[in-house]
């Protein structure tokens, strides 16, 4: 079975340790079994008469290997958390503190302070000795107990010569795509320096926008989440006449919490998205369809992700020079354009905007989420003790797979237009297939 | 037993029909009783050396009396919800509705939509027709069915000409102390015109602000959902390197879901109401106690009701001629106010604010809310029923009584900073008795 | 002012020392006060033309005093908790520890295990040293930090012996009569031995039936958790063709979490409790309007406490000498009976049982119960730390008020059959007045 | 491309009628496209060098076709609910409902009343003509609108007699592999009596356990609703000494809610499913691990599902002739042999028992439920319209996709001990491997 390089898994050397762990290595005498490093599943799995299937594009399934690389009596573990809050960090970190601890036999595993600057000297941060006392019951509350921060991932000598004087040979790295390639550039360059440093990734976006990965953890809750702020705006917007109730979610870039809310919630009117254009004036133009929903159901439900409609706003940036930071906010900016829109046309509506951000990132995980993060860590801990590096756990094709950190984050994972995700939204939402006035969309 | 003129209660006439519903008049036969219009409660229950009880100012208790005035055959009833929404509103409609239609075969039950402008010919609202089947699931959904608005209480002459031209004997107004006020006029005016309408009242009031009244309906649910939001904010707090959370919560005039909210969740460090002045800088200001707890704790909460600091906000109008109506807003003013203040001092801190408004307005009732609403609904229809007219159906000293609008709406309940309830704030947050500078607090 | 003297607090002695909580004794000062030993409240405050309220039923405030009994540097202070579990525990415990331990500087707190068990020798259970880490976030958990167990409390010689040895000045003691009771007997004993114990109870049943109090903490939570169970029953009985959902619920002695969890759920058509007793047999038993409501509505669902027609079992038991335990389960019976009836008379029902106790039991207080526990932890702190004792912490006519213990135990509080709640029951549910068949019930 | 005849999905004609649904036709013009008969995906997508994907395992994609089979004008289709309850059965009713009428404009829509038997005459139950104001709020309760009930399925003649009455041209059938048993033998039928009726089922069994079925809608609702039982049993069993906290999960056949639910709340200590045989006795029996564990942590969590341990009930039943149903509830028999056991050993424990049951079968869909289930309907109703039979809509490796009932029904999914699920399941609950005496189970 060949497998295409940009698939393969980095390794720090042959494992040869007996694992701890003790499994079976045959199948079918009802006990569980080692997972061995040629065991795969496809990465693409769509045909059709017109293509055919790469049987090369195969992932390396996760799992507890026979032999391990890592002696686990001189294994010194860190756990990081970077960006912003999404529901289960603390199951993660729970997770691989309970495998390294009870299956591994670990116990010095390091929680690493507010992200990527706990490793840098100057903010001067404590790491913290974790015990399994510490995180037994962290899963029931939101957050992250490292605490987290933005960016320095990039300050990537600082943080190996941190990693070097506490001694570290694995490194849980449960960030975004921004701290991800921070994870890769510290594994890089570990090899570079001849560390033997296993950098091991938990994807966490809760936009859940990483290339490849068909979801991340925390997404499922913050829909869950999304959902109460939508059935709150539908409240509000019936008990007003023409009343409008509005919702801004997270989605930078893709709009997959918007979508994934106004499937589950099917009060919605209109989603608005980063990867679908509109327009507010014209004939086919939002403020059209609003004014005739209006006129048919007396209210109106509106979802729009955070990256939506920015061409909105850049327009307006155009005309006034001094673009300051409000202006981005596409929640306000439609909230005041409504507002005004109608009022210009004499129609009395009342506009009631809910903006449940930080109501969502903090939520504790939804039991569903707690498993998969569960599930995440655990095989975290399996691949970081074999001696794996430079890449993340990721649930492709609903399976746990290993994937090379370059491959989630060279591009971002969007809603496609044409796919049957946005095909259902439409269908739940009614909404035009395009709400533009041309076909071309500026 | 002499009554207080002021907690009289306005009857029709003399209710001389037999009630339909079918209860006991002697005690200790195991059999529900009809309650007399000489059962009351005190009202002031308190004593000590230095005061004597009033022994006249009783309440009359709610309750099926055994004569009633209207003839259940001839009533039209009316309902309407004013102002902006509050958990239990329908609650409260079905309350009304069950026991109109199954306990006295009152089946002509008229829904006002959105509110008094639902009595005004100019808005062309039609009424609805409610049934038993329309309402049976509504307490389930937030909001009110009826839809609501504010305002418009004032025009009291035409809306008794509709509820002439309606033919309505009842109007249940389901209201704050604005629409009180409107339902006490709507009442005067139709003795004035020789109309038997009886005008009978729900006090509704998301801040539990009305007068005497010991407590009002979907208040505990307003609580528990601010509880969410503060939740959310003390793990957005303690995720970051010297973070504050900061929420604001209803309360104009009064800071009781503030209170409540700090007492139930007591993550809380320092609650801001509008009863309380504070400074915000100087020796014993917020910022010195906040920078403090940050030293010591690295995190911090603030819980602040929207009236709180108007003074504050009134300063900053002087200096600044153009007051917009974002500067009303404590909750976006103290977000910038503390963001550059700790900036100018060279103290990074990371301030998220979270305004959970309308989710905490269209929640529907909790349990007790809704058992509370059922009572409410249904006492006030025995009220009506027998004839009793501009009052209120109130919950005094944990009993349900009537209580003459004109008392609820004389002026505002507040939270007395010498009561215990403060006192508990305070040892719940352990913030200190005053943040002022000075004794005299302008 | 005359106090009766049954409603009068013992005090170990005279209070002489300036307790640390600094608060005013001015009253207009805008400064939280301290509470003085001659503020009261009225016990009984419904009046009418046929009584007269007694003026010396006063029951005196709870509150922190200016003077207080114990040195805080001296204190050792003892916290138990007994009998089944209740929500809202943990958060009367935290409420003690954080009042204790920031109020009045006392951090010598002891947690004793399991109930009295954990005061007996033979048990041999370490104390806990409770700091406040352990506690801060209990709140969140439901159930007891502290484990808890029935009975033993009778053995008060063992128990003094034991609460010397440790050197207890102070002990709380959360629990049900039964415990209130061993608490009343320690605190008496302790007076003859010349110990200057402190014993203050905070009432503990989830049932709600202690004597004189309005509520318990647990009881509203215990409500909400009970709604859960009857929507459930609810939706599979309308699901089924003559679907019957049945629910049993706490309430050995007194239906009112049976009572007020059918207010608060209106699905429920026969609510069956201790106080009142029904037929299942004849015209007017509980399988003729049962089929009745079938035949008319298709579905049916039955909210009985677990104390309801032990008449029914009793009967029963006479009948089949061997009575053993199940029997005594009115749920059970009632499936088996209500199963059979309908099927000897060929109609197919059918029928959904659910038992939700200890998930109930075991539920974390909500919101408002939160804070209720809040407000009567610190306010058992003010009452032992002033040197009171043998008393309660309770909540009457909405005030926390001192309650000698003797006063709470000796007989229960139940559902009065003709009271106002009971009434609201009957209209919610629309079940019939009684269920028997003859005035007479054996 | 070539099918497996296996996968082959039935059609009852060409597709002839263009979709009033109006999509594209262009890949790449950002226009959601119509999905072609020839979109597959692979049905085994797992590799490894001892074995080759099979290129032929290929599952028909779902989604609307440019071409329709049915006449829009001229479809009356039917909607039966079949089986036990389960989260989700109105959202898919209320989809189908939905598409139907906006997407297609079919407006005749029959809901058939409590399962197949509302197609026997004997039973005399109305169809009911379901509009979209009807099932527009019937997502947010469990259960379902229609009635369901077991059997009857297997009356194939009877019910095309009724369906050839109602002159149905489109039946969806939700239920478990006993009544797709039933809707593929009427498909068959009817092709063999000459009728064009599509026969489309949405899979249903809240066990999670159909053949092939990656899952099926509710079961993630009903791992939600068992974490709070086992939440409830922790507390439980922490708050005694020797607690003991059992909870009995669904499962007759697939241990799936069990598993699930021990990774999403790691609380318990034994999972019990009836894939995985277990001892009680012995030196590697439940009883040793379960009292080495109360001697090292004091308490217990035992999570059960209905189908574990048969053997243990059969033997018991051999020796006791007269075996009653209660002996087949494994739930009350671990209570009782747990209890004996530990009495005969004088170890004092407490062993608190929950069967959530109903609680779990009558929750509303929780929002990823909810969107599954808003997905499967409308492409239920793509099927349908597009004249594909006896075949179900599944989620097969992410990807809703049809499969014929046959493939479904063939055999059950069980947990295979050896898979990835058990493996995190054993590492979650530091449960034994095995829990037998010896290598050959009886």
């Amino acid at each position: 079975m060949k497998q295409n390089s940009d698939f393969k898994i980095s390794n720090l050397g042959k494992a040869t340790i007996k694992s701890p762990i003790i499994l079976s290595n045959v199948h079918g005498d009802n006990i569980v079994n080692y997972v061995s490093d040629d065991e795969f599943i496809l990465q693409n799995i769509t045909i059709s008469e017109r293509e055919h299937i790469s049987k090369d594009d195969i992932l390396e399934k996760a799992g507890p290997r026979e032999k391990i690389f890592f002696d686990p009596t001189k294994v010194n573990a860190g756990i990081i958390t970077c960006g912003g809050l999404c529901p289960g960090l603390n199951d993660v970190i729970r997770s691989i503190v309970m495998t390294l601890w009870y299956r591994y036999n670990v116990k010095r595993i390091f929680g690493i302070r507010y992200g990527f600057k706990g490793l840098l000297p100057e903010f001067n941060l404590p790491v913290i000795n974790i015990t399994t006392d510490m995180v037994s019951d962290i899963h029931q509350q939101g957050g992250t107990i490292l605490g987290s921060s933005r960016g320095s991932g990039d300050r990537v000598d600082e943080i190996l010569d941190s990693i070097e004087r506490m001694n570290l040979n694995i490194l849980f790295v449960i960030g975004g795509d921004g701290s991800q390639r921070g994870a890769r550039d510290i594994a890089n360059e570990a090899i570079k320096r001849g560390l033997k440093l296993s950098v091991v990734g938990v994807p966490k976006t809760i936009d859940n926008d990483l290339n490849m990965i068909q979801k991340t953890f925390g997404f499922e809750t913050a829909v869950s989440e999304a959902v109460k702020a939508v059935a709150a705006a539908h409240v509000e917007a019936k008990a007003a006449q023409n009343g409008i109730g509005m919702v801004k979610v997270m989605g930078r870039d893709a709009g997959f919490i918007a979508a994934y809310t106004a499937l589950a919630q099917n009060d919605v009117n209109y989603v608005l998205i980063p990867e679908v254009p509109f327009h507010l004036d014209g004939y086919n133009g939002l403020y059209t369809h609003l004014e005739q929903r209006l006129k048919n159901r007396n209210h109106a439900v509106i979802l729009v992700a955070e990256g939506a409609g920015q061409n909105l706003l850049k327009r307006n940036n155009n005309t006034d020079a001094s673009g300051n930071k409000k202006l981005g906010d596409i929640g306000t900016y439609l909230q005041d354009a409504i507002t005004s829109h109608f009022k210009s046309k004499q129609i009395e509506t009342t506009l009631k905007y809910i903006d449940p951000s930080y109501m969502i990132r903090s939520a504790p995980a939804n039991p569903n989420d707690s498993l998969f993060c569960e599930r995440l860590g655990s095989n975290a801990v399996h691949a970081a003790m074999s001696g794996k590096t430079n890449m993340l756990i990721s649930c492709i094709n609903d399976v746990l797979v290993h994937l090379p950190i370059e491959q989630a984050v060279k591009q971002k994972k969007r809603i496609d237009p044409e796919s049957p995700l946005w095909r259902d939204v439409l269908e739940a939402t009614g909404q035009p297939v395009v709400m533009t006035n041309a076909s071309v969309v500026e």
